[in-house]
């Protein structure tokens, strides 16, 4: 590790994260448990949660200035799914200015070398991580999520998957020597001799497209891949989920210019209401790397017009549980109703399909008629819930309107099973907090299928009714190759199901969580272990976090000399 | 390394390469010399060369079965560059046949894990390797290369190149381990745990499209970085270079299924006539990987309308040598003289502009005006090609009547510096052979602009006057920026020069090759040490070999189960 600033000595932040760069080197390729970034609340000291509240507060109702070139306009209007009016307002770019001048950014950071850019972008996640708690009141009030679940997941989980994208990247762009000496041998003539360096380079500015109800989480392997592989990146936030990235665009500004590089290399994007701004920077020639999470439809938007760029791209899915028999019924029915509520299911992972035998299941306590089953995991979201204090912390705020709606039309696409229920939240009136719904469906009618078949982001889900084991494998294959899935639950105590169950998720390339009855949920990946979404069908074209990921947004140009 | 059998033993082929796996593995990250494959014809054994030829020559006129499912007609008609009917016949598949079995033979592919898929690979390039001289006829009667290079470029290097796909093909799959035990503590509670398999599964079929001039070399990488990830290859080669290809095939279906795998992991792809069958195949559902090798206007069609596929291309570029100063003007002409010539300048990577300023270039013998250093450089080119048997031994024979009539039209575009001579061949009077033509252009004029800015395949070279060393750099940027380019030259003695086409080439990610005056050429790659080809510019958008060129050829399905 050679890292050396112009002086010629190396820089310190480089000696200060070696450790933390190492132990993420070792983790990713281990898959074991590890992550640098507390997740309890107090472990971030004595004042941490009240100075991060009054730096939440202070920033609400000012202008969010970045000092960046280009900006022609102020932008805002961010309000809390719990109420409160942000009133902040974000730089609007000229992209005619605000792009070449990060351009111009690439080579000084270029030349740092992938070790520096490693620890500056350590640096930058360490600095973030330091206010974690300023950074949970942002992403409560921007995403909806209880404030415990912002905290952990808007902070240390995220910087987990930040930290991991900047491990994948320093591996990647270290995996061929820096320079060789090359020698061929000619038989009795001399050899051939030439010296030879090799350079990572980054593509070109990399724009990052935030989604509303995981801004960092979904976006800081992008951004972090990006940045640590050479190029500048351009942060274009969710309208209604500013804030935590506008937070991290500073940070990473400040720490950038503090190490004394261009703090181009870093700028916010925030768009004016209804201008699609994501589609006019998406297809700009400078543009050579987007990073998505969101609908599929702009999605594939983006697949098919941003064609000078690498897109890796989150989407919808319609994932699936396959429920065949269990030998813990009260587990996994807890697990289960965990996983629909968590978040009031809007999370991109939340199983939406439980695909239930008709003739029912067998479990430790003998057989369970399908309608048993449902009415079963009905009542266990009911113990789970039944506390409203306890609801309001795990469900959180319906992120908007569209979730509500669904909800609300959810009763009309077959027999409720469970109704959702409207929760008052003390602190926050305006919050709308539902408990999930769940309606019963027969697999095998038309009409339920495109009830389905197609996701209903939110707390919704259905209790499909299948033939059999085969059946519910057929669906799952169908599901998972025509619509996409971010995960696969499976409950089964058969060595053929679970065998059959692996390879259907082999041949359609998707991630599968076998008899979850504990503390973990088919809707929560851990970084440096887990992967989120296989990349291989529709619902994402990459996974969180592998060498693909990050392989594709940095070349090596070679420099090749007669020596 | 652990591969087994079904029956518990691991297969013999692991441990027979294993030296030679680890061995690739270990250059790819040093980038030293090495390679496995011969280049000397002798050194294939006393009765090689006869052997070989009686090979090729007891294949013509032969229907060149493989034994593949969903055969519908035979189709063959290539004709050697040297002027010999090969009269072979080759399957047309029907692809709604062919594919559904393809696909069926993955899952024992697949299950058969990273490391005995390599070993499998490597033994299919050990056997290629021992036909080397059979393979150079086939490539010599296909791409028109002279016997000699044939040889080389179709055989060892080719093989080189493919062994490289598959040790970075390895070395991806096994970076993250088979399988973790997960634990996370939960204070004085007891920890959570999992069981977790990693499992590197394959995209799905993978398409190579042949290219004309370089079937083996350039169908290699992709073939075996495909198959090695665990994916089925269906091989289409070019209508006029099927026979090394389809040699290709038969030797790795016989050795698939030796191994105990469905030789359906690679099948051939032959075109009737103006068929046009990579089109339709290469939007097929079932392939979800493509190569492609050829022209800028199919290679932009594959990438915009192969959207289900990952899609690896390389295209047209202009070639560009910026020719500033030296201090070994022979060296310089002799070097330059070779990377015209060699092949009929009918290489992706044979420079094409020779951007020299106008006022001349300073030497180690005193001041060269352009006219000076372009007369030259035809005379160099006259010295190499003087005598007709070595000419003949360099230049090949024109590939199609396209080359042939580019060589006829350059003479329209300015003034001829170096005129083509045709050249007779003593053993194949038909083959079209003809030397380079270098043609004077002024860079700053924009008809001449219209000429040298577009990719004139075949022995067209412009010596291209530009008003001094920046506006040689100014040209070489856009010429990489909007054309595109394989390879960059450059000659200079000056520091400053130097610094300034390196940032060039970082900037605009292109390969650079500076003052190369003895035995090694601009327009030549070594496997394990060189890229071929940047990937980030636009003539191609992959690199000859590395790991972005593999990585997204397979995802990983995590299964996690409750421990």
């Amino acid at each position: 590790m050679t890292a050396e600033s112009p002086a010629g000595e190396a820089h310190p932040w480089v000696e200060r994260h070696r450790a933390t760069l190492l132990q993420a080197l070792e983790t990713i390729r281990t898959r074991a448990y590890w992550s640098p970034h507390p997740e309890h609340p107090k472990a971030y000291g004595e004042g941490a949660a009240a100075e991060g509240l009054a730096a939440f507060e202070a920033l609400r109702g000012t202008r969010f200035d970045l000092d960046q070139p280009g900006t022609d306009a102020w932008t805002g209007g961010e309000v809390s799914p719990y109420g409160v009016e942000l009133g902040i307002e974000y730089p609007h770019p000229d992209p005619d200015v605000l792009l070449p001048a990060m351009r111009a950014a690439a080579p000084g950071w270029r030349a740092a070398g992938a070790e520096l850019r490693a620890a500056v972008c350590v640096e930058i996640l360490a600095r973030i991580s330091a206010r974690t708690h300023e950074f949970a009141h942002a992403v409560m009030h921007t995403s909806g999520q209880a404030f415990m679940m912002a905290l952990q997941a808007g902070g240390p989980h995220a910087q987990d998957r930040g930290l991991e994208a900047v491990a994948y990247a320093y591996r990647e762009q270290t995996s061929t020597v820096a320079a060789a000496d090359w020698s061929k041998p000619q038989g009795k003539r001399e050899p051939l001799a030439l010296a030879k360096t090799f350079t990572p380079v980054g593509r070109g500015v990399a724009l990052l497209i935030g989604c509303n109800t995981f801004p960092t989480w979904n976006g800081y392997p992008g951004l972090f891949a990006s940045l640590a592989t050479g190029n500048p990146v351009l942060v274009k936030p969710h309208p209604r989920a500013v804030l935590p990235l506008a937070l991290t665009v500073r940070v990473a500004r400040e720490t950038l210019a503090e190490a004394g590089f261009d703090p181009n290399l870093v700028a916010l994007a925030a768009e004016l209401p209804g201008e699609g701004l994501a589609k006019t920077l998406a297809t700009r020639p400078e543009i050579r790397i987007v990073d998505y999470t969101g609908s599929t439809e702009f999605g594939d938007w983006l697949e098919a017009n941003a064609c000078q760029a690498k897109v890796y791209t989150e989407k919808a899915g319609v994932n699936t549980v396959v429920v065949d028999s269990t030998d813990d019924y009260p587990g996994m029915l807890a697990n289960l109703a965990f996983s629909l509520s968590l978040y009031s299911g809007q999370m991109c992972t939340t199983p939406q399909n439980l695909l239930v035998p008709r003739d029912g299941i067998t479990t430790e306590s003998g057989p369970k008629s399908y309608d048993e089953v449902v009415a079963d995991l009905a009542a266990a979201v009911d113990r789970l819930l039944g506390d409203d204090a306890r609801a309001n912390a795990l469900l959180g705020a319906l992120v908007n309107p569209d979730v509500k709606a669904r909800v609300e039309a959810a009763p009309g696409l077959g027999e409720v099973a469970l109704a959702a229920r409207e929760i008052a939240h003390p602190d926050f009136p305006a919050a709308v907090v539902r408990t999930p719904v769940v309606v019963k469906l027969d697999g095998a009618k038309p009409d339920a299928q495109a009830a389905y078949l197609s996701e209903h982001f939110g707390p919704v889900s259905f209790a499909v009714a299948v033939d059999s084991p085969d059946a519910a494998l057929d669906l799952l294959r169908r599901t998972i190759r025509e619509h996409g899935v971010m995960t696969v639950g499976g409950y089964t105590t058969s060595p053929e199901v679970e065998r059959a169950l692996e390879e259907v998720c082999f041949d359609e390339c998707a991630q599968l969580s076998l008899n979850l009855t504990g503390g973990v949920y088919v809707n929560q990946t851990a970084a440096f272990s887990d992967f989120h979404g296989s990349g291989g069908n529709p619902a994402a074209n990459a996974a969180l976090c592998d060498s693909a990921f990050v392989a594709d947004r940095f070349r090596v140009v070679e420099v090749r000399r007669q020596a």
